[in-house]
């Protein structure tokens, strides 16, 4: 447990990645929501994507969600763009930090946007260009990163060559995308150990989910590496659009209480995000996947 | 990852454990899921529990069920007994292994069973003596060995030295039992660490619920210290008593599923496992909350 690092950035991701996979919720809720999450020590805070409103209807609204938001100014908030034409919207609207994705798998990128990964990095080098020109952090998002849900299988190779082109393009960070929850601990190691060893010194997050029960187990093999950052979504929001009925980001709160048996450092205030978490639950209208939402953390005891 | 086994022991505790934290469920329905529990290559199943009727009426038949289960030879089929005149029913029986518990919280233990850790104790070297007077083997768990719902902490010595107690009274192995859910990898690393130290030759078991989502985490990091025996209720069947709608047991599937990807053998057919994960939740009549069971392994494509 040597190279556990004395404190993590999570990056709170409930209010897209969350709310992208859920029914869609009325504007004033989502605003309502990040300002929540604003109250809980966060530190960041993925608020809305800048996608097509005909492929992800959940996110049309994201200019009104982050015109509308009373901005945190100790908070990191980002946006998420598929695209040049969507970094150009999350400049407009004044992001400091953005990211863009890349599926490793072929056809899980042909499926989503209709482009081969290759054709997709070429796009990517333009907004990674476009950010810095106005002085934007980019972050490139490798989806798919531990499997695909066509696929199955991703070589580790194909995953590591896109992160290397993207940083060779500027990347300012890389993060892998477990999309649909098939990372196991074994695949966090070897990828996490490939990726140090093509690019030992660029920033890198994980990002996580427990759609198979592994995603706490994931969280703890990264951290075992040294990786500290990582993405969470409030009460385990959201799910996934290849398993109905399954669960999709890793919970914050969870992933807080897990780092806080580590003794790892957050900022987040734990009580306080689990009143966002059954927040969110009210949002959506159902119950949320979260196991510490239903049991408290060990230290609520029984009378 | 060095002392990751070759093999793990999965013992197979729904019958038992699951089905003692749900509504209760017809004999047939119990003999029914120890049969195709039977078939799907687990090795271990504890299949009953003789408990008083009044203290657990969910297992008020388990003489009907045991004498109605079909046996295969090739399993271990064993019963958890509260005290000698439960311990004397399971040999009447014929069950070849046995397992007593005692809770390392004074408060847990004074709850349960209204007696002290201590006076338990004295009763479990009885049980043990007796077991082993009929050839029977006798495993003593220690419950709330991660934490207690009333207590909070549960100090590492007093686990590990009632532990030492049951070895020095015969113990055939230890099972350290989370018994709500309070555990946590570097909880998992002190404690094994603890116990090899003071009783380096015997057997260990470890027995999670993922009641706070660190389930899998907890595995992994008995896994990494060479552990080889877990528990595990298939579907996640059972709960938690003392917070409603919380997971319990671990599900035996997402077990087998993480063993396999850190390429462990269990002798498991998983795709046998989860019919009858599917059974046990028509059994109860509710979403057991096994994430495995939704989504199935990551080798099961979408088209």
């Amino acid at each position: 447990m040597s190279d556990v690092p004395a404190r993590v950035v999570l990056r709170e991701v409930g209010p897209r990645d969350g709310l992208q996979n859920e029914p869609p919720v009325p504007t004033a809720q989502k605003i309502a929501l990040i300002e929540a999450l604003a109250q809980t020590g966060v530190g960041e805070i993925e608020a809305v994507s800048y996608t097509h409103p005909r492929a992800i209807p959940q996110m049309a609204d994201a200019a009104d969600v982050w015109a509308g938001v009373t901005r945190d100014p100790s908070i990191s908030y980002s946006a998420l763009v598929p695209n040049l034409v969507g970094a150009r919207r999350a400049l407009d609207a004044g992001f400091a930090d953005i990211e863009v994705v890349v599926s490793a798998s072929r056809t899980h990128n042909l499926r989503n946007i209709n482009r081969a990964p290759e054709e997709s990095m070429e796009a990517i080098a333009e907004v990674i260009a476009t950010a810095h020109a106005h002085d934007v952090r980019c972050q490139v998002i490798v989806a798919t990163a531990f499997g695909c849900p066509y696929e199955g299988e991703v070589p580790e190779e194909q995953v590591v060559g896109l992160a290397e082109r993207a940083v060779a393009f500027g990347a300012d960070s890389i993060c892998f995308g477990d999309t649909t929850g098939m990372g196991s601990p074994p695949r966090v190691t070897r990828l996490v150990g490939r990726f140090r060893d093509a690019c030992p010194d660029v920033a890198l997050a994980l990002h996580f989910h427990d759609t198979r029960g592994t995603g706490m187990a994931n969280l703890a093999a990264g951290l075992a590496l040294g990786v500290d950052r990582f993405d969470a979504s409030v009460g385990g929001l959201g799910g996934c659009p290849y398993a109905p009925g399954a669960s999709g980001n890793i919970a914050t709160e969870e992933a807080v209480y897990l780092l806080q048996e580590y003794g790892v450092e957050t900022g987040i205030d734990l009580d306080r995000l689990l009143e966002v978490a059954e927040f969110a639950q009210r949002i959506v209208g159902h119950e949320l996947p979260s196991g510490l939402l239903k049991a408290g953390p060990r230290t609520r005891l029984a009378r």
